[in-house]
């Protein structure tokens, strides 16, 4: 039987309750808790100097608990393979990004109000049925927030870096959205944050975009200029669950503008730690079975 | 060409700008605005003597405005048709669901509560993935909402007045309840109002819900045992569209408990008024053409 040790920072609970398999709580800064480590299980936020502590170990594999993985350095130590988070995370934010929508369209901010005032006051909303929606990037939580919008009879406009056509029908480019956005009554961000989209929702961006139409922001804060975003709040329902800064300054007026601010919880469910518990789970299997790992971002 | 002459509702809207057709704005209470009415649009609520008034005029159709008809008398003059509004509030309402469950299932009220006093504080969710959702009703608006939870990843229990199988699998039974809800982590409830509905809700069937369960109504207040939701406020999770009374008075204490009231909004949204439209333009066309009205629940 082969003998696997793993070290798991503390922001996971991953159960791996087998023979064999010595699991050891590591948080990255204070020494290796083993001379040896075969697989390490990164915590939420990575720092730039994570990747040479880890290799300092021998480890194999370094899996992340993200999707993105910006902050890795390309050049790796040999040997050492990064695998990213996908499957993990797309559940969760799809949800969050539904339920952001869905408020927004039907006015859940003023049912709250007037509830917390005890008043019941009928009201009208625009509803999600029968709206043009742009979904700007389909990659996982893209694909995800596209597939829970299905059977919500809306029009949905796919958007992605490169224009194509797939299996679902066109999907336009980034450089169509000048024509695009004025259509939408609502507008959801699902892009990695990259050179491409960083400050991508910006005042022209905005400008575009119709009297009352919704943006939802499941992205990264830095996707959108916050400077535009606040702006442009009155005119149009921001929901926003990721800003720039984060947290976001006490005074700030988004606070007050946004129709709705979650605090970065798109991933923050029980289904976003089954789902890392179920990779880990087959990292070490393959591990063992001498198997390529999974979702290897960076290195082999 | 037929001249055909529609009295309705100043409730609703609707576009039928079209040669031979008058016209007419009726409120169902003052005189009839012609001697002489083919097909008549009820307001939103109906009153006990809208079917006589309605008969004087020799109308053929009432088109109600709502999906239930509980407030009709069943011996209808000869030679009128009472219509129910299938296919125009089922959208609008499964959405409101969606959006309630969400809402719960997510903590919103926590982040627009802390978004309201400008603090920014993340926190973690059960969310509705992997979750377990029992539906109580599964008609028009019931199966709209299943739809739309297909794509969330949730195990969906379907229950009904009557147990059976069907395309998609079991329909449980009124009957299956207290062994079904101790296992759902929510419950969504879109029953007609019934003799075997009414007081369905009530402490038994609160009492086998699970600590922190979602209850969502969109079906009507008389559903649920008023008392038996404020006892039980504090321990489940209330996302209440409907209630007993409407409006629920100022200082009715399940404000303060629910999770979310919203006032009996379900079907108000553009995409209802849409679909109301494209009804009664069929039923005006089925006149003309002499094809049989559709949706008739009462006389022919």
């Amino acid at each position: 039987m082969t003998n696997v040790t793993i070290a798991i920072s503390p922001d996971w609970t991953i159960d791996l309750n087998i023979p064999g398999i010595t699991v050891l709580e590591w948080d990255f800064k204070t020494p290796p808790p083993a001379d040896h480590i075969d697989i390490a299980v990164a915590p939420h936020v990575t720092t730039p100097d994570l990747v040479e502590r880890v290799a300092e170990t021998g480890a194999k594999l370094l899996q992340l608990g993200s999707i993105g993985y910006d902050g890795i350095p390309r050049d790796l130590p040999e040997g050492l393979a990064v695998a990213n988070a996908a499957s993990v995370h797309e559940t969760a934010t799809a949800e969050l990004a539904m339920a952001s929508l869905l408020y927004a369209a039907r006015d859940l901010d003023r049912a709250r109000e007037a509830q917390v005032e005890a008043r019941w006051e009928g009201y009208y909303s625009a509803g999600l049925a029968d709206s043009t929606i742009i979904l700007v990037g389909i990659g996982g939580v893209g694909s995800a927030i596209a597939q829970r919008l299905a059977p919500f009879e809306t029009n949905v406009i796919r958007v992605a870096r490169r224009g194509r056509e797939d299996m679902y029908g066109t999907v336009y480019s980034f450089t169509d959205l000048p024509e695009l956005l004025p259509t939408a009554d609502a507008v959801v961000v699902a892009v990695p944050l990259t050179e491409s989209t960083e400050n991508m929702v910006d005042d022209r961006f905005l400008s575009a975009m119709k009297d009352n139409a919704i943006l939802v922001n499941v992205a990264r804060g830095k996707v959108a200029v916050t400077d535009a975003l606040v702006a442009h709040a009155d005119r149009l329902r921001l929901a926003l669950d990721v800003t720039d800064p984060e947290p976001l300054p006490n005074d700030h007026p988004l606070f007050e503008k946004a129709t709705l601010i979650t605090p970065h919880i798109g991933g923050n469910t029980q289904a976003m730690y089954r789902r890392m518990n179920r990779l880990v789970r087959k990292q070490v299997g393959n591990f063992i079975s001498g198997e390529p790992f999974v979702n290897v971002v960076l290195g082999r």
